[in-house]
């Protein structure tokens, strides 16, 4: 018999871990509905020919794709490459994310939607990455996107989202970083070089990574001269408050009509008299992001510096996403949150409360099947009135039992021996504390078991 | 470009339907938690190993494969038929149900699990079924089992988590039927052929549907002579309550000591000293459900007869399930809960709350951008008290604002006019009744939208 094992790159979730990710993707999703976002979910499977051609190349090949039932070795005899064979193999595929499956599904059903259509979607996706520390073949994605409005309040309910989230959380000391696509536009054509916009962007979004050192050699080795190499330095170290750089940017960028879009968008978006946060967004002018994406704001979410995890979530503006599929013209924007880093974070800052960590409170022991009866009749009661607990599940010696209830993590046991049944008491142990004391009967329901 | 659609078999969940369905799981998961039960998440991809083999030779081929990366054209010149093919190119598959993944889980984590180990699982599992009325390629499966006790109690607990669900859900009219593999042994020992245990057990299962001339017909086609079949007949006949069925069975099969421990089995399981139900279990000694899986009770979970749709779960005692990966000797008993036909029992007989069926309470409507920010702070305020409220995205006309929240039949809408703003007051309009009133600024976090 082979030793069981599960696909590299992929988990099982253990009691302990399902319930510390609920405890998260449920802060989340709560905080999605306060906002008026509606759920989606869309299936595992997506037709291959929705996924192909939309993640560029290096994506495509990273698509999981599944063969077809049936009589396929015909197929598979016309295959000149390995690639074709998986076109000729395969109708469908696991999806790669969120949001090609959500474009679809609002062009599928745009004459059903009301729009601004503002969905939330928290589902797993598939990617054949070589697996790593943090990187799996398999994980989930939790995203919220309004699409059909290009409001700015939809880019400040963004905002305040990661606020809320971040801050029930306990996340002290998270940041929000902007960055609108305009003006790193602004600043293509002022360094005269818009072709290079991307070369730019993509040099200066690793200024944290490499130093000022590090991007002037990149942008010289993309190709700007001297002088132009000298304009972006002077543009990624204007400093200061927001308003401060919004000011500046006024100044550089006051022959770029886009750059000026750009800046009145972030001087909206960030608005102090509208809102206030528990972290003020801040303008970063180097944040990227995947910048062939985004038309408008870009926005990224990232985790106290005490614990070097960097990004846990980003977003931005996008047009014409659902043009992929023939309905042009719909602008959207959206964030995500990166749910296993968001996972690692509260770990190493140990911010898991107690309560996401178990479930029964009690459970219940006893010295002879004769008490059984007095222990089910405690136990529905308790669990009628919401607390989760458990009958030892046969006639056993009390020490075994203890042990089980030790194991489990259980708070609380409540023990129903010959002299409690007598009295017509139950015994509770406090499990953590140690602390015992016997309650009669009637008061088994009020005791404080969900208070632990 | 090819019009947007997704795989055969597999189904988009809108906001509406995703609510409704997380109604019924969400019933369904607080009762396992206040059951004791633990979650466990398994991948959905398995090794494609550990799943062949396990469901048969028809099951095999429903399996969904899913194709290696990388230069696979060499391989698949290997092959000498469709099947051989499928083997030779791809590693993994998507999981077929939830029972082999935990099995396999138990037995690569049995060092560290405490046994009984209770866990339920709620994941999406893939069969490559041809796609019919309420059948599907990717569908929910609802999942709870003990491995590793094999106390009667657990059987209790399960027939208690089903009358508990279907209590909360109101689906009154409700039928839990239970049966025991050794009681339906003992029959065939009756008849004295053993070796047509199944043949027996799949015949008498469809007397529901083929009625009594059906089963004496295929019985007969099974190789029973007319005296055999006439033992059969009297023991589907037994009639009456569980304890005059107990008490009958109990003559009939004084001679089988497999007999008699089934029916000693479903006398402590049936027990009503111990516990009550809303609908308690009734003893149907046709039920087989899948028999060759089941080594003690058989539980059936009936849908009310008004609706005719029948089976909405089902379960039983198995022995040795994670022999199949090495580990014997391991009990385990379980239940399932049709996720999909409970969604449509509850459809059909209207029992979906309102509640489950809307998020946003209110929404605030303005006549311009100078009253957004008074209405932005109540929607902080209200969303600080749990109230799911919402801002216009975007200054419009007044009857474009009231037609969107209409759409989306957001129950309540707050209108702040320019005289509204002048007197420090919001205007409150119950969209259900049509009833509109004006509450002061100060009033507006203490409206009962929560209770609508």
């Amino acid at each position: 018999m082979v030793k069981p094992s599960i696909p590299k790159g992929t988990r099982d979730f253990g009691p302990a871990v399902v319930r510390k990710r609920n405890y998260i993707l449920q802060t989340i999703r709560n905080t999605f509905e306060l906002f008026g976002f509606q759920p989606l979910e869309t299936p595992a499977m997506e037709n291959l020919t929705t996924l192909n051609g939309k993640y560029g190349e290096e994506g495509d090949k990273l698509i999981f794709k599944i063969l077809d039932n049936g009589d396929i070795l015909g197929r598979a005899q016309q295959a000149k490459d390995s690639r074709e064979l998986g076109n000729l193999l395969c109708e469908k595929a696991l999806k790669y994310d969120l949001t090609i499956p959500f474009a679809r599904y609002v062009v599928m059903n745009q004459n059903e939607l009301t729009f601004p259509f503002k969905r939330y979607q928290i589902q797993p996706v598939w990617r054949g990455d070589r697996p790593a520390r943090g990187r799996y073949r398999e994980f989930y994605q939790c995203d919220a996107d309004v699409v059909g409005s290009s409001s700015l309040i939809n880019e400040i309910e963004l905002l305040k989202i990661y606020d809320t989230v971040f801050t029930k959380l306990g996340l002290q000391g998270f940041a929000l970083r902007v960055n609108n696509r305009k003006i790193l536009g602004g600043l293509a054509e002022l360094v005269k070089r818009p072709d290079l916009l991307t070369d730019i962007t993509i040099s200066i979004d690793k200024l944290d990574k490499i130093g000022i050192e590090g991007v002037r050699k990149e942008l010289t080795d993309r190709g700007l001269n001297e002088a132009e190499v000298a304009i972006v330095e002077d543009f990624i170290s204007i400093d200061g408050t927001n308003d401060e750089k919004l000011e500046r940017l006024k100044e550089v960028l006051k022959d770029s009509p886009t750059g000026l879009k750009g800046i009145e968008e972030l001087t909206f978006v960030l608005n102090n008299e509208l809102t206030t946060y528990s972290s003020h967004p801040v303008i970063d002018l180097t944040l990227a992001r995947g910048l062939n994406y985004y038309t408008g704001i870009i926005i990224e979410a990232r985790a106290p510096e005490v614990v070097k995890i960097g990004s846990i979530g980003g977003g931005g503006r996008y047009d014409d996403l659902t043009g992929l599929f023939g309905l042009p013209g719909l602008s959207g924007v959206g964030i995500s949150f990166g749910v296993d880093r968001i996972y690692d974070v509260l770990e190493e800052m140990q911010l898991f409360p107690a309560t996401a960590q178990q479930s029964t409170k009690v459970i219940f022991l006893y010295t002879g099947d004769q008490h059984i009866k007095t222990a089910y009749q405690h136990i529905i009661a308790l669990r009628e009135k919401g607390v989760a607990a458990e009958l030892f599940h046969e006639n056993a010696k009390m020490d075994k039992q203890m042990k089980y209830a030790n194991k489990r993590e259980i708070p609380f046991v409540a023990i129903i021996g010959d002299s409690e049944a007598q009295e017509g008491m139950v015994s509770i142990k406090n499990m953590v504390t140690g602390k015992q004391e016997k309650v009669t009967a009637a008061a088994i329901t009020d005791f404080p078991f969900n208070a632990q």
